[in-house]
């Protein structure tokens, strides 16, 4: 019996009545604090898709992370704020041992055959083959990043000797390792996977940590049947570093330039 | 005695008990269905701020449209999720009759002085005072428009003859008709201001709604007190239409290009 790919594993979610779903922390899913954020994005939307009552496909998803998650089992509680023909709205929340550490809003809705337009511009990138991964890398410092072929095209993760950047822009081609079909979740996860643009700007490591996430979905699940496991081209840059925090946007997009997903984040930053 | 602004009528706001604030709906603020978006957003930021226990100034601000909000008393109840050293989380809904109608997430924080830098740069534009206002604007179809005087540089709203455009770009410098000072909650209601995008690449008023709204708060309180009741310059464009729903972005700039807003909507929308 083959084992459990790890996304699967991190996305497992028992139940434990109607409104309440219950985790559990990953060690491959593990970042230097807690787990990955993307993950944690993904098992919130994850539970939402569990719900029998659940209407269409996830349109919107906000994850603030207002506390470190500690290792071991979580409840994440459901509730539809309201339910309309063909959208409705979700809160959930994480929380271990009765203290909140995430919270989450999220849109679901019916997709429809409309007028379509992508407007956005994938950006440059020779295809994945020709790109070899390898130097420094957030696997070297972190579980989770393991679970990711990444292959950059720019803005690689900044090496020992690295000078800061003017740019804060990263270009790169990634997929899951293993090569797990990219559903929802895996798409929310996929989008928290840029390291925080300042440790370009100020190449190094400094302490950062997301506070809100928020993901727009486009793709419709026949987008995703198409894409498989294969890589996607992601892009990621911020607009302003002040104050301690920083927005930093991101665009996921197919070798045949759909665009998946755009993903928006507000993080703190030391110095 | 000089009556109130019509935006701190909006925001005006009753304390029903420790986490519950009434508002009401104001007929100067009214959008095609219900009130502007923007408004609503700003009195969901203005709940929290009247909270004894607050921490620090808005850093992002998330607001999720469920169900239109009908002509009268509405109840904002809050509650706060997480609250750490130096910033909090918040929950908020409003409701009506025991119906809710829009739920908010927002995450309050303690600025510092730290490393800083802008890295988008404001759009190209003539001063206000070389723009004319004038031609169709949201004001001839809905009573909010007429809070703003709104100077198009570019992606004016579509007249009756126009034709489909290939961007889905507006420019706009635009402020407060009465120039009330620009505060959070007047922030958060100026990143809501920007019609939908689709009616500048359909050109016309395509039925469409906005389902969630997040907005990345970049001034400190500093910036917002040199700003006063000034024009800002405004600038927003969608990357995808498709399956009924369309995202877009918004940023808002001060004169000396000073970037006080990042702002990003899910859209829903016919045809």
């Amino acid at each position: 019996m083959t084992p459990p790919h790890p996304f699967d594993n991190a996305i497992h979610l028992d139940t434990i009545d109607g409104n309440v779903r219950r985790g559990r922390t990953h060690p491959e899913w593990a970042n230097q604090v807690g787990p990955f954020g993307g993950i944690t994005a993904a098992v919130m939307l994850r539970a939402i898709e569990t719900q029998p009552d659940r209407i269409g496909e996830p349109l919107a998803l906000t994850v603030n992370f207002t506390a470190p998650i500690a290792d071991g089992d979580f409840d994440i509680s459901l509730q539809a704020a309201r339910t309309n023909r063909t959208n409705q709205h979700w809160i959930a929340e994480l929380s271990q041992d009765g203290a909140v550490t995430t919270t989450a809003t999220a849109v679901f809705g019916v997709r429809r055959g409309t007028w379509a337009s992508t407007e956005a511009h994938p950006p440059t990138a020779p295809p994945p083959e020709q790109l070899i991964p390898g130097g420094p890398s957030p696997s070297d410092f972190i579980a989770w990043g393991r679970r990711y072929d990444m292959r950059f095209v720019e803005g690689a993760f900044p090496g020992e000797h690295a000078q800061p950047n003017r740019s804060s822009m990263s270009t790169l081609w990634m997929r899951d390792s293993a090569q797990r079909p990219v559903d929802y979740p895996a798409l929310a996860a996929l989008c928290d996977t840029f390291y925080p643009r300042v440790f370009l700007r100020r190449s190094g490591l400094i302490p950062s940590g997301t506070l809100s996430l928020t993901t727009y979905f486009h793709a419709d699940q026949q987008q995703l049947d198409a894409l498989g496991g294969d890589y996607v081209l992601g892009t990621a840059y911020a607009n302003r570093f002040s104050g301690g925090y920083f927005d930093q946007s991101a665009q996921l997009w197919t070798r045949d330039r759909a665009l998946l997903a755009t993903s928006h984040q507000i993080v703190y930053f030391k110095g």
